[in-house]
């Protein structure tokens, strides 16, 4: 027992995803927020907003950034965000021109939320290709064994036989439907957050739209008509997409459980889990972690629901809830689907010949 | 305090909602599992499976179909699902050919789904329609007091003055993005369940997919290439998206307790809900109301996220399940519609003028 | 598919329990507060407050109640709560003194938060001896075959073999810390709610404590130093008690369903549920329906703990999410005891001989 | 957005608690796991069943451990667990017959159930006692301000004044409460899991009731009448108990963010939060932070309770979701008793003179 099993010292064994971790890590983060703030001068910039020399010594800063992550830290602390302290340590290494011209007509959030979305464009690429390649592992194992026989089990109990193409067809079929509706969401959610202290770009006069367009544009991002600090939707939309996708994995998880029970041998993994008191046990425990994925996104997914309700132009409270569930749902994700290839690579057979 | 506040004799003052409950009753219910039955025969006619004399029969009685409700809710007791009971008080009262032509090839959850899934098919269009109604509201809103200042508040906190207008476009801009996402889920949620008793359609042979497709258009109804009695993502990703809709809903509810907030006194609406003791009081009622509908259907989205994790060819567990969650969902979407349809016509003013 | 399966036509015949729903009935509802009124009226003549004539007129009135319910439903809808409207058709069956003594220093909170526990003291004697007569039957059970052998199962494999004894062991005991849990909770659970517009008796003066200590006696409930209306933990205390009741029954659904498992065919089923499709089949309806209810109760539980952050004197929001949770976490906890009880005492043989 | 906001770089500037992180990492897990098997060779050499040589230089080894924590890591993803793995590394450091001796009738969850709740003693000593430091805090701020004025609001608007006092008084009764509930709980929690492979110490023989006994008195937990395994309510209600503690403490949050609203000015806080768009703002960042909590613990308690449903023996789906669950809740717990006492002791004034 640990304090998260996704970049546990021991648990990360079973549970780990580098490659989603890194983009979810305080440095992918505060790199993200300095790629925003460089965009954004940059943008102001071509809109005649602030000089091209502040743009440019800012550009410069942000590929060449050392923070205090001490001071960082200290700065949540006190201000619950860590923009006003990274702001700060920004311009201490600016000049003043530049120091003024930093950060112009942004506010906490649009760093925040636009460093996320950059990085969960990323995050959506791989989930979609990991789905991809389970859709690939299970059209080779119908390949291999889909002509052969399997008992029609309903209401746990033998019912038909049916095929063992039947059964993969009802494991892939959500899984196709998934990557169609990533597609769907992505085209909401990849939007780019920049409105200002209440979101109305007040500071920006005219110009705002332009400047909009062309941040969103430097940093390959949607626009919506105004900024989002205050409806959640599609945060919540793709979380209950990571929940679909994480039940569909633990229904495959716990059939192949039941299929391994000892009484029913119709499937044959390699590689099972050991036990510490009966070493002639091989545990599907690749399977029951799906099932306990699938459980934990589920409910997670309920969690972060209640984040619907952010009130007036910014809840402190919604906005925070997101950051204890979000990045442990995409862990969680990201976890299934790499638990799912290596438990579908382990079939050595399924059916009966 | 009592059983379910939607179709109680005090709280459906307040929650109630007639139009979707009709769809929801039993009665409905069963009308439309003999709709599926009914045009199942014709289309089992149509390709040459049963009789056109069976079928017109079959379709004759559903159309004057009188049931003893008491034996169908003993036989649901027995059985857990309403439908050998239903089956067998339509075959005693049809001819021995009809009777045995009647449910040919289909199992209990195909009429049980495929009922669910054409009074959905009611819902959605319903649902729609009322939340275009809402975003009409606030446009008519904004039309009369856009223009007036309100303090923009971030963290609970006065931040910037912003306009009515302001305000008012994030409560609409989730809510038109709520009707596209429904145009999208319906593609995938409005479809035939017909599988048979292990989804494989093992008594029609050749002819499945053929009967497939009549049954589909007669019904109105698009298909799957294969049954989903097992996979239950667009079920889920349908009452995500109930729990999307109140929560934005929920937003405005909040929006409106705290503007009306006796300090602010920044809305003025009318027919406030009186209180017992201190009959100077005005609450906002329906505003709060929202909020409750909102939290609850947030939570309620991750409790029947646990029925994806739906075992081998149908589980009675996980599928009965959603019977406890989905109609409740939906009920709750309705009534928090009509409540901010209500709340909304109740702004006399808002803003400063 | 319909409204709520616990007092819909159909459904009942599983899911219903006529004992809990009288308690929860709109009817019970408006008795016990026509109960708590009466008796206030009776404390404060005792104390002195109002006259003992006005305190025997309400007495009358209420041992004679004849309401308006559609009127109910109005006020319901229009004040967010029955009472104003309630105390308005009791008062005009009143004489002006007796009506101005009614309800005095009450609020609406009182009279429902009084209503519900007083309802819930009689669903906690209810639950309780259901969850004892359970542990009688599984002793039963263990004395009927508690020496058989049985496979000892972990991770879905065979493991060691147990006995039938050692299985129901770890069914019973859980059962006994829930009742000893249920007294615990009692204690804080049943207790009077009694303090007037914000909850500081402030009508009462002097008097507020002796009248508590009297109402209270009168309604065999306990008292707390100061009215709970914005604390609502024990509320949630007792929701969570019910889904460790909840999960600890699915917890013998599941495993009897996996027994039942054709492969296995460790126990022996009376009884089992029928299918439309195969008429072989014998399916463990019960078992499964108490997976069902547990994962409902767990997920129910989650969504009513979000009720605890209950602002100020009273937030409308927070008590209305209870009224959509707690009577049907209610049910479901009464309808698995019942089937629970229903489903051991169909088991004609379990293990191996 | 990042990784667990309790052990993050920067957001444990807010959410960390490294009194409670130090119990939750895997270098206090293992150590605590080592405790158990010298306190289980330490009692079975007492009892005779292996040497006090054996017992002797197991103490001597997990006094002295070093593990290599890549081999543990790659253990527990082919395993599931990270005993096997333990004890692998273990027996490798003893001499043969130490190594027959170690481990000797125990299965992994005996070592890692155990380990939990050794450390979740030391967590609840911790969580109680900073209850009564909060509960301490609130009555002095009632000695400040206790008599001043406040206005009682209910359903969001101005009723009756209460004083300072009574306010205080509904945010301490809970409290009390939840430190009386916690002694109740512990009764259940703090016990011994020691069962072998299947949970009846098959290897012990007549001496597994004494070994029981000595092992618990060894590490001061008590004891059930039989291994609870698959009984996890106790855990389950550990953590409802929980989410009872942060939803309290999100109302005094949720009421303090109102009270701090710019149009009541009813409390000063020092050290708000500052924003990096508006100066003048002074953010009630705590405040929210513990609705934020608040709501999490909710949901969490409803993702948990899903593993009340433990099939069979052991249930490697059930018990992993608690992994996944209860470390991020008692952290957040934690947090929020923190946050609650850095929030009420930066209250500088409150209520009305």
């Amino acid at each position: 027992m640990s304090l998260s099993p996704f970049d546990h010292p021991i648990l990360s064994g079973l549970f780990g995803d580098p490659e989603l971790a890194g983009f979810l890590s305080a440095d992918a983060d505060v790199a993200a927020m300095a790629q925003f703030e460089a965009a954004l001068a940059s943008a102001q910039a071509e809109c005649g907003l602030i000089s091209a020399e502040a743009a440019e010594a800012i550009g410069h800063l942000t590929a060449n950034l050392v923070l205090d992550m001490d001071r960082l830290r200290a700065g949540l602390g006190r201000d619950g965000v860590v923009v006003p302290e990274l702001v700060k340590q920004m311009r201490a290494a600016l000049d003043e021109e530049a120091a003024q011209a930093l950060h112009f007509g942004a506010t906490s959030q649009d760093v925040m939320d636009t460093s996320l979305i950059l990085r969960l464009k990323s995050i959506c690429a791989i989930l979609s290709a990991r789905i991809a390649a389970i859709e690939g592992a299970l059209e080779a194992l119908g390949g291999r064994f889909g002509k052969r026989g399997l008992m029609g089990r309903t209401r746990m109990q033998d019912a038909l036989e049916i095929s063992v193409a039947d059964r993969i067809a009802d494991w892939k079929a959500p899984l196709a439907r998934h990557r169609a509706r990533l597609e769907e969401i992505k085209s909401r959610l990849l939007v780019l957050q920049y409105g200002g202290a209440v979101g109305t770009l007040e500071k920006l006069g005219e110009e705002g739209p332009r400047v909009v367009a062309t941040l969103a544009d430097k940093l390959g991002l949607g626009t919506t008509d105004k900024s989002w600090h205050n409806q959640r939707d599609s945060i919540v939309e793709f979380a209950a997409w990571m929940s679909l996708v994480c039940g569909s994995l633990g229904k495959i998880g716990q059939d192949i459980a039941l299929l391994a029970q000892s009484a029913n041998g119709e499937i044959k993994l390699s590689g099972g889990g050991g036990s510490s008191a009966m070493p002639h046990k091989s545990n599907p425990v690749t399977a029951e972690v799906l099932v306990a994925l699938a459980r934990y996104t589920a409910g997670s997914s309920g969690t972060i629901a209640q984040a619907l309700v952010h009130e007036q132009e910014r809840s402190g409270a919604a906005w925070t809830l997101e950051w204890l569930v979000l990045p442990q749902m995409i862990m969680a994700t990201g976890s299934a689907l790499l638990l799912a290839t290596r438990l579908l690579s382990s079939v050595e057979s399924i059916g009966k010949d």
